[in-house]
């Protein structure tokens, strides 16, 4: 299934920071980051679970925030992109 | 509908953050700020596409993206949450 994970975090610290590198890494082992704490991941359910418990651990509860969005079976046909280019990456070359 | 809307832009300029915060009074006029860039809004077919328009002129498209998730009718069943408060409030405040 397609679980949409996004991530309130305060990037104007180091810390905050650290923490959405390690975020992204998890995520990006099931599916591509399409903004900047934005992931849509492949998952079946046991990741799910997998998934959430090892983020869960990794962010700061009292400050950040992750939401995870199961979206149904035609979701491709449900989203649109407007402005810069629909696969982030943070060292700036185009993911394909 | 509910549609689900992020928004990638760089906070770290004074002009970026602007356009958040213009971006944030479009879209809490039709539902609220889960996260910092993240909406929950519920539109139908013709707000949508005026919101669209309106927030398409708001961006900066070289450097700034929006994602648009239209979710299904059981969406709410389908959301989970972790970490700090659900409501997001700039000013720090919960909202409810």
């Amino acid at each position: 299934m397609m679980v949409l994970i996004t991530y309130d975090v305060d990037t104007t610290t180091p810390e905050g920071r650290r923490r959405l590198r390690k975020v992204a890494k998890e995520c990006v082992n099931y599916g591509q980051r399409v903004q900047k704490s934005v992931f849509e991941c492949l998952l079946d359910p046991a990741q799910y679970a997998d998934l959430k418990h090892r983020l869960n651990k990794m962010i700061d509860l009292n400050t950040d925030s992750l939401r995870f969005y199961l979206l149904g079976s035609n979701w491709k046909k449900r989203v649109e992109h407007i402005g810069t280019n629909e696969s982030y990456d943070p060292e700036g070359v185009l993911l394909v």
